[in-house]
């Protein structure tokens, strides 16, 4: 299945479809990796095949560090994406609720580095269980000027309730695995080296569960409607984006290292250090 | 007051009663015990004497281990219950509703085993605190083919957010006292030893508060209204019920040694083992 | 700016106003603290160099006890607040909704005892850091035989999930900052040598984030319209308030010594004993 999606490594056994995501150097949550994303569940979406989904990534450090930052200076680049997106939703919130609505069931096995709209994949897929040693999860947004505009302020508004919502959306930064276990943002914190047996025994015992119990058990818990606040959350994201503070750290930002491995491990100082400067310039 | 109710003892001090189940060899919640429970929680309501009841197990391994599986071959057995279920309600979700719906505080003191039906049972009641050593909580009827009937869909998918509650109820799993306390699931774990006088002192203070305290709190907290989700729940549970798979893990679940001591301490292991074979059988 | 506010220390550094509760002996939530924090909130609310209130205690053992109790022989002493409180609350949850309910980001540094009123004002903020080793959280009203008027019943219902806002609510037990932080009470527990760091940094990051960063995370994760629920406790809370035993719990609780220290470090027991006595009496 590979060559169907350039950033994505897929195999399937025994209705478990693993989904490796490979965009280097440091996947980058671009045009590319969201069209795979969503061309993939698109087409196992009927696929009574395919009952669980784990996606995990390629590079030990990073799992999705953001979307894609040059979006600044090709503001275009999402139009296509946006074509498909349903009715209310921008296009990062519909690629959230792709992932949150898909029939099978979806986990994410986090060992590294997920932030911004990597993040919010996260928190939108059925269920999360990240290494204690070396997860890592954050919304960044605010320090490139702007609020989340994927899904995190009310996937996590309504997870975390809103002292921890607020905490996690204002402060920008990472919390680690344990933290966010205690936050009822994954489902659980485990050890690194037995991460990958958890979640393969979990994901082959739900795949092989008898035909329509999984259909069932997500019926009676169906996914919390939150249409109303994909709306504020838009318009509080598009109207920070259009100004000038957000423009400058973002492209400022990837002047200085984001999208760089060196960059990214130390992206929330470098943020706070370009917006220091930028405070102090006479137009900042 | 024991002879009225076959399968408990129950006993009152200084406003707790405390109700102690008791119906070898596991604990089964059959038919007996049902009416018993109902019986004694209808009794009691309007009982100003009784203020606090906890509900524990006479058997060290089992709180109650799930609903009598024979259910299967006998499916008339609960249609008296069935008589006295609130319109919209099947007889399990009943059963649990009354038990949230008790005016007295009701406390489970959960030092064993509770399954499917047992943990709706301790899920619906106001509080539970739990054994870190000796208690394990799960939703097993994913191993019977089925999703849970009695409640638990709805009450773990209100009080555990979506992604445990998925979990949980797909995953089909115990969990320790100390994962259901970080999911949410039960108030605390505690260490075994210290369980009984935990419980008894906060029963007795509450018990002792004065009149008209309970209710109040009672009233202006209370229990969320989740009747359009339990249509849905039952929905799912009676469409899988009817399936053949269904008849043959309770069926062949029961011939295997489920409601015996061994058999139910190997519950999840059975189930999936049979479960192996049907499935490699020409008609599995 | 202090002499405007005879209970409060304010101090205002880079965005972050500091605000130090002082009202000896213990910080009884009086009418005089009460109309000096609403008078800072007021005056702060429009000014944009104030981005984040940190609130915390100048005394090492006490945050606020509870709300001053002398308010059973001074019924009018609130009379000038209930004046500006807005339709449908009473003074208290009128407190608690104006703290909630703030522009700013507010944060609370707990070190101390908060019971009462004070535990409402704690949970009405935004974010809550606490010391694992000083600090404590009780709603302590069923001790006075009365249940909490000042929006617990609806802020904990709402965050901790009925279970546990139950066993607080009438358990009246202190928990300690840990157990806060796993029944998500408070954002987190942390050592009492790192606690000012750990805030002070968190709210001075907010503080320097670019302009309207602030009002947008907070538009997209709105504090919850919890109007239904006020009215509810209002009326279980002034039921029980005008019963003896509140008056006589209440009296005989100053009479023992609560408001000084020594009875506010013991004030669970003084009022568990005081009632036991009133019990016993002829027309107890």
């Amino acid at each position: 299945m590979t060559e169907e999606y350039p950033t994505l490594r897929v195999s399937l056994d025994r209705g478990v479809a693993n989904v490796v995501i490979d965009n280097p150097p440091v996947n980058v949550l671009d045009v590319q990796l969201m069209t795979d994303v969503l061309k993939f569940l698109k087409k196992v979406r009927q696929d009574s095949s395919v009952r669980v989904i784990v996606f995990s990534s390629a590079d030990p450090e990073f799992f999705i560090p953001h979307v894609d930052m040059t979006l600044i200076d090709e503001p275009t680049a999402f139009d296509e994406l946006a074509l498909e997106a349903p009715e209310g939703l921008n296009v990062f919130q519909a690629f959230g609720e792709a992932v949150r609505h898909q029939p099978q069931v979806t986990i994410v096995k986090l060992a590294g580095i997920a932030r911004g709209g990597g993040a919010e994949f996260v928190t939108a897929a059925d269920m999360t269980f990240a290494s204690k040693e070396k997860a890592r999860l954050a919304q960044v947004e605010v320090l490139m000027g702007i609020t989340p505009g994927g899904g995190a302020t009310q996937y996590l508004g309504q997870r975390l309730g809103r002292n921890r919502a607020l905490e996690i959306l204002l402060g920008g930064d990472p919390v680690d695995a344990e933290t966010a276990e205690r936050y009822g943002w994954i489902n659980r914190a485990l050890p690194a080296d037995e991460l990958d047996a958890f979640v393969d025994r979990l994901a082959r015992n739900i795949a092989a569960l008898p035909d329509g119990v999984i259909g069932a058990a997500k019926a009676a818990v169906p996914a919390v409607d939150l249409d109303g606040g994909f709306t504020c959350e838009h318009q509080a994201w598009a109207g920070l984006f259009a100004l000038p503070a957000a423009e400058k750290l973002i492209r400022g930002g990837l002047e200085r290292g984001a999208h760089t491995r060196e960059g990214e491990l130390r992206l929330e100082d470098l943020l706070r250090d370009l917006w220091e400067e930028l405070k102090g310039q006479p137009n900042g």
